[in-house]
């Protein structure tokens, strides 16, 4: 498409976006603000507003412990299935619990315990740094006797090294596991090629889709995936420390023993007998009581994603991005910043990194004098998220314009030189 | 004290009950509801709901990721202090995470890395089923090296095999973990003594506080407990499948390692390295992102325990407790019922259990006919929870009341003898 600098440019394209009203659904307090974390924190609807006052106030204070035979126990599942639908899994696969990081340790664990024979995991220095550290601690309670590979390096790679990943995979290999979007640069893997060389080798493998779901069209069963995890604070803007998800291919199932055995994955829970007996299927998985506000306040942020439908959300995730980038190349390359997410559409996720070397300066410039919210990841890196579903074209604009006058106005320098503690 | 069966003495016991005034602020929307099933699902506050509208509205909704530095990140901690307030542990030992199966788990498998020679776990079969299973998902994931013995017999033991529980702990036993209040007959653990005695032989404990926190005085670092795990939608009050606690003594934090290491257990998990450092003290058994909703709702329930302070709230609970076993001596043994509880208030929770052979179907007829909400174990358990914030005496004459109607008039004839799928 032939984007073009002016303003109106935006406003045009926002008024030809099919996704555009879905943003009047969204609570916007500031129209000012330009929310560019939402790939961090998905924004918040009046639906689950609604919905959160309405299972709180009704469920709880007056349906009390009835409401747990009424709405509540079945809801791990119940969601699970709704997000089946986003990430392309049949029904019955899927469970919505726990956080990534559990739901990390326990598939990982599964997964070593169908390969005794294997000692070798790999994995990439892209990947989230959390699933390196759940890997290292399972790896650790079990003894010491597998091997972590990570590759590639860690000085701002955009792009995977693909082809010594690909070597790294070998007959010795029992899990691979990845981000299927990178998190700093947003490089998007090609899930089906790396979950068949991993097949090959007779590897499992575990995705994390915190950067994809919602946002990127996902196809665990047409790839074989065999395992995913998944948060759903980001894209699917499902609140702050919601509920993650988890995926088991069906074949898979009744091989895999969770090493967390709660009651919420016993097969007759209410039986209160002493010995654990897995539940059916992917629900042994579950352990104990989900945190029912978080749990169903996320499951209300779903109905407009699936509404939606991820081929518009992709397209235009894909338009936001593209725009992003042309703004970038025009206006802030001149002023020092480098692209940090790759060109090629079909290995990008839906955000996009911007590297300059006074980033940290420049994103709390951002935040204190320009009401914009990026997002900064050491060392230099100002990651942008575009959320399909409330992102606008016109917000992308402002965002490029105002971190031009941050830069050109010199307005960072006032700030120290020193590191967040939390973003 | 001298009670007698009259509604208006209930009305008086009231009339002098120092903590009558929290009553009035719980969501309670139908007055005439027996609710005694708060060892369950505790009672929402028009404080916690005020707290969920603005945690949604304000602090998600507009604050946005600005929010976690303002408010969310410490959450964990600073909630954990307010909970090591009530069950006597001084600060820097409490968090607030996960779910009791998941501190379980983290806390056993850190426990057995602290007796890596010894090969026996103790419990007994009075203990949680849940936790059990943890036990044995944990075993089984070590490889299953590790005996779980688990001490005592199922049928309906009011008090638990003390004599075998003490025998069973020798020098090969790694791990003690005991409910302090046991789920069925609410039988009160002494936590010293028993504590003593698996220190005596090197042997590790943990509490799982779940059916006392909030109701019983608990004194972790006085009794020198080395871990402790409990729930807090029971006793207190933090609304259904909110965020656990667990407990480290301060002297073991520095060796203990957890094997589920997330992000939000690292030192420094904003400088995004790729190996898991642990963070100083019990923070490192922090694991992913909590559900901030859920959590801070929870944390809002806190406040008026700590305000009514444990030994008011263990007074009351007694009293309660008393005039029920009362009551129920007086007018529902002649029914067919007999106590499942301890008659000793120093060996007894805050729950009381009412065994009858008809137990399922009065359970059934109290909750669809009589407006009563207690809670039903099985296979003959009629379970009643005294909250010494809101429950009332008038509400357990009524409870009793009821009770007696559906027995001497045969109510529950009509229902069905089967079991629920849930309570």
């Amino acid at each position: 498409m032939d984007f073009n600098l002016s303003r109106s440019f935006a406003e045009n394209m926002d008024s030809n976006d099919p996704l555009a009203s879905y943003r009047a659904s969204f609570v916007i307090t500031d129209p000012d603000l330009v929310y560019l974390d939402g790939n961090s924190l998905g924004r918040l609807t009046q639906t689950i507003l609604e919905r959160v006052q309405q299972v709180t106030e009704q469920e709880w204070g007056t349906d009390l412990i009835r409401a747990w035979n009424e709405n509540w126990w079945e809801a791990p599942v119940r969601i699970g299935e709704k997000i089946a639908r986003l990430v392309g899994a049949a029904p019955g696969q899927v469970i919505a619990c726990d956080t990534v990081s559990v739901n990390l340790f326990k598939l990982a664990s599964a997964a070593l315990a169908l390969r005794p024979d294997r000692i070798r995991i790999v994995t990439d220095m892209l990947n989230f740094p959390s699933d390196l550290y759940i890997l290292q601690g399972l790896v650790h309670s079990l003894g010491g006797k597998h091997t972590i590979l990570r590759i590639g390096s860690l000085d701002g790679d955009v792009t995977p090294d693909l082809d010594a990943l690909a070597a790294a995979i070998d007959d010795s290999t029992a899990l691979l596991t990845l981000s299927h979007v990178t998190f700093k640069s947003g490089y998007l893997y090609d899930m089906r090629a790396f979950t068949e060389m991993a097949h090959h080798h007779g590897a499992l493998v575990i995705w994390d889709l915190s950067h994809s779901a919602g946002a990127v069209p996902v196809i665990l069963d047409a790839c074989n995936a065999d395992f995913a995890i998944g948060c759903t604070y980001k894209y699917l803007n499902g609140g702050p420390g919601a509920p993650a998800f988890m995926y088991i291919r069906k074949e898979l199932q009744e091989q895999v023993v969770s090493p967390i055995c709660g009651w919420w994955g016993q097969n007759t829970p209410f039986a209160f007998g002493l010995d654990y007996l897995p539940a059916p299927g992917v629900t042994r998985f579950l352990t104990g009581s989900m945190p029912i506000l978080s749990l169903l306040a996320m499951e209300a942020a779903l109905d407009p994603l699936l509404e939606a439908g991820l081929e518009r959300l992709r397209a235009k995730s894909l338009l936001l991005s593209e725009y992003l980038i042309y703004l970038s190349d025009t206006l802030l390359s001149p002023l020092g910043f480098h692209l940090g997410s790759p060109r090629t559409p079909e290995r990008r996720g839906s955000h996009i990194s911007l590297h300059h070397p006074e980033g940290y300066r420049i994103n709390r410039a951002l935040i204190e004098e320009m009401n914009v919210l990026p997002d900064f990841r050491e060392p230099d890196n100002l990651r942008l998220g575009l959320t399909p579903l409330y992102t606008s074209f016109s917000e992308v604009w402002l965002g490029v314009d105002r971190i031009r006058q941050v830069v050109a106005g010199k307005l960072f320098e006032k700030y120290p030189v020193q590191r967040l503690t939390v973003t």
